[in-house]
């Protein structure tokens, strides 16, 4: 496996593959806070861990016949040494089907699994688009009962405020696919080619308009820079009825629901309220009100994957982007009941509903938001060696401050004093300890206080300490290391 | 990317890829503790986390020049669209060496990162032959001190004992290159074949015995099946100089010194010896003595890869096969100091030095050694549901074992009271709760003991109790619900 360093003078470039990008800590930080957080709401909730490998057979993501062109269309695939096609998972729901359609017989049903970690998807690379990303799901396999998305809506709406995202900071906004497919139905639209049409238009509400919705649905929208839209044709009943779905009131949900009630339409279309009845019903009865979970009929949720209710959490706070420039964030997480998933491998079809958050598009978030942890990111206390021959000594008082759970290191470089420094600051190190030849003799440790120095550099902090030789620098005796240490940790 | 429900019948068959597997909390369990818990080992030693994308291009992964007609050889690999070849990591040691050489100007130095999780390797998947496993290492790269080395070798130690394995249940073995190198040149042996093929028969020592790598260092060794297996050929005063090294005392590492200072060879062998000697110093500062680390000259640890120090963690106590045969379990782990991996891309040497942990192999080398973790795997409580209309009632119980951070669940499948019960049981819930329209109307909850039920079961606990009509059921007051709920978690 591990080949011989080579002898030619060959040196390949170190350079990352295209969309795909490393992360240091002060980058994995609230990621790693949010997967803690939002596996202990699932967890919470009953939801068991369950972890696949990272690749599927091709076939069993949908892609049935490896194009041998391009085998790479949207996923990373490979072929096998027996021929048969892999490619890595682009999400955490495809993987679960494959799984519950495989153990049915032998899991607890409904089966209720949560899983998280990175999904890949094979698209074009640019500036803020990576190819690799991670996902933190929960879905309940096997109950076709509204409650078992209710309690999806409810994690989902925990889940935010466990990561920070206190009530009326986000929400979920909830609808069902059964509403338009119902209006559709009732005034004679059937074509899925024109209902595809005609969710693509509802999807632009929040860009568009109302008018601009309008125009789509009916004959096409001419755009500012003069491109036209070719539109889905419907007919006058049926666009009316189409924006006034879109229009009904979306702050309480038994107001939504008394609005969609004035709509009627069919028996599709009748299903679908009552199930968004029976939803927000379960949902009160978990403690969940319309400041956390709405019903907003414009939600739609990708094209062609959900079969009933869908949701997605939205942010409800002003972001800015890098330039401080407010923009429009955008969901955050979604969801949604997906019938047929399981079916595709067995022929039965077996209801399932989940939500899946983005994670590294909720850190993104939670930073664009200004709620990104309070915690500071703090490196090791940094021992500063002197003398390569008092390294036991150095030794010493790392091992000293790690028993007490204090990180700690040597410095193990071969630079100077200020060099030293240098690195415990780039390290964001909270001390320096120094232990020269007078501390070792004289039985004490001196301590710099290196936030501290930073605060002052900042002036975050008065400066007339700065005035004092050396700002936040104490000696003590040895024995009241790790008292110091703490003292300086504390403020 | 999601393609639409296929209307044709194809039906993929639900399978995983060859050489990949599912894992669910119980198999999950074992790993994630690990990792926490030697995370929190790396964190202590000021190790920062660092996470690269699963891909690097093949060239940086030393396959320079991918065989069209076998591109995955040992790795999995695939063309970009640009032509250009990536591979999913065989470990974690050559990213970093990719990001090292890439980030070298701008970090700080020496740099100390850890990073842990999935690898894959494409091999021929077997029974127990897994093609993705989980790594965790620390490496600190840009110290040439051996004081780098004692520190890995400590946290290394730490890690072990973290993670259950307390002193004398496993021990890190220390060995350097340097030694036989330099014994080698000492009697004029320098060609690399040679000195390669006395590295595989000291590996072999373990298995064959003084004995059988006496044969392979010399013209040959004939097996008990009588296969013939070429030997290095080497001359009588190497062979017996490498033996004299190989018979080392082991158990103290003052008393390994002593012995292998008597040996001599060459300055590459001093300069082994003298490096030995200054992790002795610093493993002594650092509290580690030899029960935790010892020097045994035996240790290889892979043929082309390591420059100077080597080292491995393997268990000291007896290990059971699935049926109870002991096994010898080999090593959980191991590194060492390589000085040329970041040179590959910038010319420039590097000196690093690391360790990683085999997590997968850890976890199951727990598991055979008896000491998996104590925690038992525990479900949560499940709410029956006896009928649709008090829904919200069973909900609102959930709710408020949530609120007290007890994971609970209302059953929302469709089967009856027999069925749910087993359902819990299966899902290792340690009760059941039980809300029929007598308790609503009497603002009670009666409560099922389930893990009391299983230990009855299992003739854990006196059966007396089964006598009584319903074993481990008490009817409360609703107001006494999370009290008696917390009663059953805590028996």
């Amino acid at each position: 496996m591990i080949d011989a360093p080579d002898d030619t003078d060959f040196r390949p470039e170190a350079r990352n593959p295209r969309g795909f990008v490393d992360r240091r800590a002060r980058d994995l930080a609230a990621e790693r806070r949010i997967l803690t957080a939002v596996s202990a709401v699932y967890e919470r909730y009953g939801f068991e861990l369950l972890d696949t490998g990272v690749f599927e057979y091709a076939d069993a993501l949908g892609k049935f016949l490896p194009d041998a062109e391009r085998p790479n269309e949207g996923v990373f695939a490979l072929q096998d040494d027996d021929d048969q096609w892999m490619a890595l998972r682009y999400d955490l729901t495809a993987p679960l089907a494959r799984f519950a359609a495989q153990n049915w017989e032998t899991l607890p049903k409904p089966f209720r699994r949560y899983a998280f970690g990175p999904v890949w998807r094979n698209e074009k690379p640019g500036p803020a688009r990576f190819r690799q990303f991670t996902q933190c799901d929960a879905d309940t396999v096997g109950s076709n009962r509204p409650e078992a998305d209710a309690e999806i809506i409810a994690m989902a709406a925990e889940g935010l405020e466990a990561v920070g995202l206190s009530q009326g900071r986000a929400v979920i906004k909830v609808s069902n696919r059964k509403l338009l497919d119902g209006l559709l139905v009732g005034v004679g639209v059937t074509a899925p080619a024109q209902k595809l049409i005609a969710l693509r238009a509802m999807d632009k509400l929040d860009r568009l308009g109302l008018q601009g919705v309008k125009e789509l649905l009916g004959v096409g929208r001419l755009d500012e820079s003069g491109d036209f839209t070719k539109g889905a044709n419907l007919g006058t009943a049926a666009i009316d009825a189409i924006l006034k779905l879109l229009s009904a009131p979306a702050d309480d949900r038994g107001e939504t629901l008394n609005w969609l009630s004035g709509i009627g339409g069919s028996d599709a279309f009748a299903e679908g309220l009552t199930e968004l009845g029976q939803i927000d019903h379960a949902l009160k009865a978990l403690g969940v009100g319309s400041d956390r979970a709405r019903f907003d009929p414009s939600i739609v949720r990708g094209l062609e994957y959900y079969t009933g209710v869908v949701f997605e959490a939205d942010l409800q706070i002003p972001t800015v982007d890098d330039k401080g420039k407010p923009v429009r964030f955008g969901s955050v997480g979604g969801g949604g009941r997906y019938d047929d998933l399981v079916a595709r491998f067995t022929g039965e079809k077996v209801p399932a509903t989940g939500f899946s958050f983005g994670v590294s598009r909720l850190a993104a978030a939670l930073e664009a938001a200004g709620a990104a942890g309070q915690e500071r990111l703090r490196g090791p206390i940094v021992v500063i060696a002197f003398n390569a021959d008092d390294m036991p000594h150095y030794f010493a008082v790392a091992a000293e401050l790690r028993a007490a759970g204090i990180a700690a290191e040597v410095y193990l470089g071969s630079s100077g004093m200020k060099a030293q420094m240098k690195y415990a600051d780039r390290r964001l190190s909270p001390a320096a300890i120094m232990l020269g030849g007078d501390e070792i003799a004289a039985g004490t440790v001196t301590l710099k206080d290196l936030d501290l120095g930073r605060e002052l550099a900042e002036g975050v902090k008065d400066n007339s300490a700065w005035k004092s030789e050396r700002p936040g620098q104490i000696t003590v005796p040895r024995s009241a290391l790790v008292a110091s240490v703490r003292a300086i940790l504390g403020h």
